[in-house]
């Protein structure tokens, strides 16, 4: 039984169902939506994708068909059972498991009247509809993490003018004063009014407002249960997914993981780590014994056209996991010029004690991303900086430049420790 | 004193300075053209670069006034005097040293009456001035290396009708058959005829004809000084640039490397390697101890548009040196529709004993240099098919898909292990 029809939960079906062929396997979405990608919900908002159906990846018809896993929409768990191995809906009907997998995912705590946020599908159709039926011009964004910045960009796409609230003094919810300040001049350019360290507390006056703050492990259900909670909130699980209760399992925006770097348990809700903890949790109810070994933290989000991509720590993030850490970055240019090669920004960060990485940022175009995902290929290697200029890495005119703008950090890091 | 005034010899020249501003320097170069990027010769031949000296990063007066290094241009060495320390120049002057970088380089071993290179400086306004002068229709081009591919695409886009000879069973020097066919199969839609196993002994009847077969290590000063050459027949090194001889050094594609997969010495000349192997020869000159610790065999080329990247090994080149290999290949999108993604190829090669990645190869957009990028880093590291499916690499729509096309491909690897 696996509650939650999104990410994290229908992995772990899929892939239960994929390793034995023979289980009963239901999973309950309180919702009437299911197997969606979440993270194109903005997209939608913006014009970029033209139907919400786009982001649908599968529906209840295909999951009994194909893979024979029985999706219940519009069913509401209300109550966990564990001694009974039961859950109770909000019908009122019981429903016996052998295996539960908790796969609940975020709740939105943060709430102002007369506002929209845009965490689901409903959100998304909510706010579409409103845009629609009610042209304005003014609108706020209330938070500045990746979903508040992807609505400034959907909205601003809509011809609004937009004003973004930031309750701490950092974007992105990345303790990183550069960071910041890559981004907010970024914003600027793009006619952004940002407002950090704003405490918002009643509705703004404006035409429209999105809420994208106050995001939280939805773990009522589970936590009434006695599932036991790590200090981040969320709920505390195995390397297999495994709850402190016997056969419940958790896995998704609901659950923590280890983060590679520091080793601690953090919680950095993301559809690529839903989805990976998801399949854990589906072969481990099975029997089988594979395991996830944690995050790096890593992620970009495109803020009006501009690729910020981030893994690992900051400097200051580093000080408080209780590194000595040094931090440089680098401007420099992506491809030769002759190939319309365009300035791109590295910063890392690692320890002076022992010469490891320990995080990076890279801002500028698409290709941040493959530069952030060699950062945390070697984050998860717990590479030294001097390995890391060492790195082998391709380079043809069209695509790269000799030196890398990653080798040239990392030689700037290296003469920094 | 260096030998060779392109990529490694300034490398070098230039990395003894900053770490030593009191010793003299000086690098005969025997041609009129240093310091510009080879690499970026075809295309000029294309029309992307509009003039030759963009390739030029600096010139003789800068190398004089910013680093106080001597280059002297058209200085041709002739022999090396190892027991007296001593260079005899074309012009008969001799001149002592107390340590030599030799950075000689490639020569093309393959001539043919008529026929164009496109190595140098010198080689690229010949070819281009040929083509302003007499335009023709016709082109064969022998060798299906990288510079023969780029080749291609430059006559290509001049307007010729474009006939490619290889004299192996393989395209871009490297023992894949799958990445052969899926280049054969793109050159084929770019109307490119390609004969594969056909040993050009005569000039061929066309209008151009460009050669870039038979590259080799450009050593027989260094062997006529008693230098040792590999297996490769490129100056043997370790891994701070020392040859046999004291106070000699060598770097760049006169120079061997190990390669990181198979520890073994390889010659596979590259721009990337030549700067890295200069810096450190530089490093050594002045007594400071920085390393190349090897290559992964890592290169990107753009096919007609197509970009073809591969690291490390292929199947057979797996099997050639001793290991189990299996291999995958995947197809995915790089990108969510909706955000035009395109098709993605990866093909991943493991050792089936030990599980540990030996190789990859990424064909599609430009996202292929991030995707190749990753399996070098992982490569450097000696990283499991396993924990290379548990990397932590980022996500949003606009740049990338959920589950990245390099995890599909490990996912579908270690099942075949």
């Amino acid at each position: 039984m696996v509650i939650g029809g999104v990410a994290a939960g229908l992995s772990a079906a899929s892939r239960a169902r994929k390793l034995d062929p023979q289980i009963e396997i239901v999973v309950f979405e309180k919702t009437p939506y299911i197997s969606y990608g979440a993270c194109g919900l903005p997209y939608y908002i913006e014009g970029q994708v033209d139907k919400l159906s786009t982001l649908q990846v599968y529906d209840v018809a295909y999951f009994a068909r194909e893979r024979n896993i029985s999706v219940r929409i519009n069913t509401e768990v209300t109550n966990i059972a564990p001694n009974r191995r039961e859950v109770q809906l909000a019908s009122g009907e019981r429903v016996t498991y052998d295996a539960l997998v908790i796969a609940t995912g975020t709740r939105r705590r943060f709430e102002l009247p007369d506002s929209f946020p845009l965490d689901t599908w409903r959100d998304a159709e909510r706010l579409h509809e409103r845009i629609a039926s009610r042209p304005g011009r003014n609108a706020v964004v209330v938070g500045g993490g990746y979903i508040g910045l992807e609505a400034v960009g959907a909205l601003r796409a809509q011809g609004f003018r937009v004003t973004l609230h930031q309750s701490s003094a950092n974007l992105l919810g990345r303790k990183d004063p550069w960071l910041t300040k890559m981004v907010l001049s970024h914003l600027e350019r793009c006619r952004v009014e940002v407002h950090l360290e704003s405490r918002i507390k009643e509705r703004p006056a404006a035409d429209l407002v999105v809420i994208a703050s106050g995001l939280k492990p939805n773990v009522g259900l589970a936590a009434d249960a006695g599932v036991e909670l790590g200090a981040t909130g969320a709920i505390r699980v195995t390397d297999r997914m495994e709850t402190n209760l016997a056969d419940v399992y958790a896995a998704g925006d609901c659950a923590e993981a280890l983060h590679l770097v520091s080793g601690a348990p953090v919680w950095i809700p993301l559809g690529t780590t839903a989805n990976k903890m998801g399949r854990v949790a589906g072969a481990t109810v099975v029997g089988a014994r594979e395991r996830f070994t944690g995050v790096a933290g890593t992620s970009i989000v495109g803020v009006c056209g501009l690729a910020v991509a981030s893994t690992g720590f900051s400097e200051s993030m580093a000080r408080d996991a209780g590194f000595q850490p040094v931090s440089t970055t680098v401007e420099a240019m992506d491809k030769p010029r002759y190939f319309q090669g365009r300035k791109t920004h590295v910063q890392l960060t690692a320890d002076r004690r022992t010469g490891r990485l320990l995080g990076g940022t890279v801002i500028g175009e698409s290709s941040a991303t493959g530069r952030v995902n060699v950062i945390a290929t070697a984050l998860q290697q717990r590479m030294t900086v001097d390995a890391f200029g060492q790195l082998d890495l391709a380079y043809a005119p069209p695509y790269a430049t000799v030196w890398d703008p990653l080798l040239l950090a990392a030689r700037q890091l290296a003469q920094a420790l």
